[in-house]
C-alpha cells in the first residue's frame, strides 16, 4: 500500500477482530518496520515481543483489565530502556513512539488494523509490569505499550481532527498559505 | 512509494541538499501526514510550521548553530503543547514523535530526504525558543524539532542497527521464532 494512503487509512481500531491468524512473516515485517525507525543517537532503546501463541495471549489478557483488543489473534509488545543518549537526555519515548507509528503503518499496509495502547498499560494498575513478568522481560526493560494486530471485523472511524488551517501554517505561526 | 519501502528508505540525511524547490503541494502533503498521526486521547498537541521563504529560512539558520540542514530549501518546524491528556499524563512527546515519523515517511515517499533534528534544538542554547520567536510562536507552544526537507544530493547511508534477533522476539523475551 502507498505510504500516504496507509497514513490516511490508519486508525485506532477498538472493534472486534476476525478469527484470522496473523502470518509469522507479517509479524516479522511489522517488527522490522518498527526497528527501522530512527532513535536518538542511534541508541536503539526499543525492543519488541510479538505474541501469537494463544496460551500466552490468554495469560496476558487476564492482566489487561478492562480488556482491550481481546479478540486480536496477535499483539506486539513494546519494550523500552530509558538510557541516556546524549548530554543527560533520554530519547526513549521519542524512539518507541516512532517505532510504534512505523508498526501501525506496516500493519495497515499488510491488511491489518491495530491500536496504540499505552495509557492503560502504564497506569498505576501496573498492567505493563505484569505483562512483562509473563513474558520474562528483565528489569532493565519497561513494557510501555502493546499493539493488538489482526484483521478488523468492523469499519474503523478515523478520529475527528481539527482543520488543517488550525494546526499547520506557512512561514509564520497562524499564517495560512 | 510503498509503505514498507519508504520505512526502509528513510534515513537521517545530513548531507547537502540540491537547489530544487520543494513544491507547496508537497509541503502540505507532508504536514497532512504529520497531522494524521494518532495522539493521546486525540488531544492533537502537535502543530506545524512549514518554512519555504528564503528570507525566513536565512533568519532561522542564523540561530541554528552549529548549522544543520542549511542547504535544504524548506523545513518543517514541530510545535507542541504539553497539556494533560488523561489522569495527569501528558502524551505530547509521543504525539509529536508519531507526527514526525509520518512526515519523514511522507517526505521519502515524495522523493525528498530529511532528518529529525531535536537534541540540537532543545539544548541549553535555546535554539528552539529563538526559532519560535522568529516565527511568532505564542508562549504556550514549544518548538521542539525541525525537519529540513529537500532533494538529497548525496547518498544517505542507513544507520547501522543491531540484528533483528537481538531486539525482537516471539512469545517471550529472548525467544527467536
Amino acid at each position: 500500500m502507498d505510504t500516504l494512503q496507509a497514513i490516511r487509512a490508519r486508525c485506532s481500531y477498538r472493534g472486534k477482530y476476525a478469527a484470522v491468524k496473523v502470518l509469522r512473516e507479517h509479524l516479522e515485517k511489522i517488527m522490522r518496520a518498527g526497528l527501522a525507525a530512527p532513535s536518538g543517537c542511534n541508541k536503539q532503546t526499543t525492543s519488541l515481543i510479538a505474541v501469537d501463541d494463544s496460551l500466552v495471549l490468554e495469560r496476558l489478557h487476564v492482566v489487561i483489565q478492562p480488556p482491550i483488543g481481546e479478540s486480536a489473534p496477535a499483539m506486539v509488545c513494546v519494550l523500552t530502556r530509558r538510557i541516556v543518549s546524549y548530554r543527560n537526555k533520554c530519547y526513549a519515548v521519542q524512539d518507541y513512539s516512532a517505532a510504534i507509528e512505523n508498526m501501525l503503518l506496516a500493519a495497515v499496509s499488510l491488511g491489518y488494523q491495530s491500536c496504540w495502547v499505552e495509557g492503560h498499560v502504564t497506569d498505576d494498575g501496573e498492567i505493563g509490569r505484569r505483562m512483562a513478568q509473563i513474558l520474562g522481560v528483565p528489569d532493565e526493560y519497561e513494557l510501555v505499550c502493546f499493539l493488538p494486530i489482526g484483521v478488523a471485523e468492523e469499519p474503523c472511524a478515523p478520529a475527528q481532527k481539527l482543520p488543517f488551517a488550525e494546526r499547520a501554517w506557512f512561514n509564520a505561526f497562524g499564517r495560512n498559505g
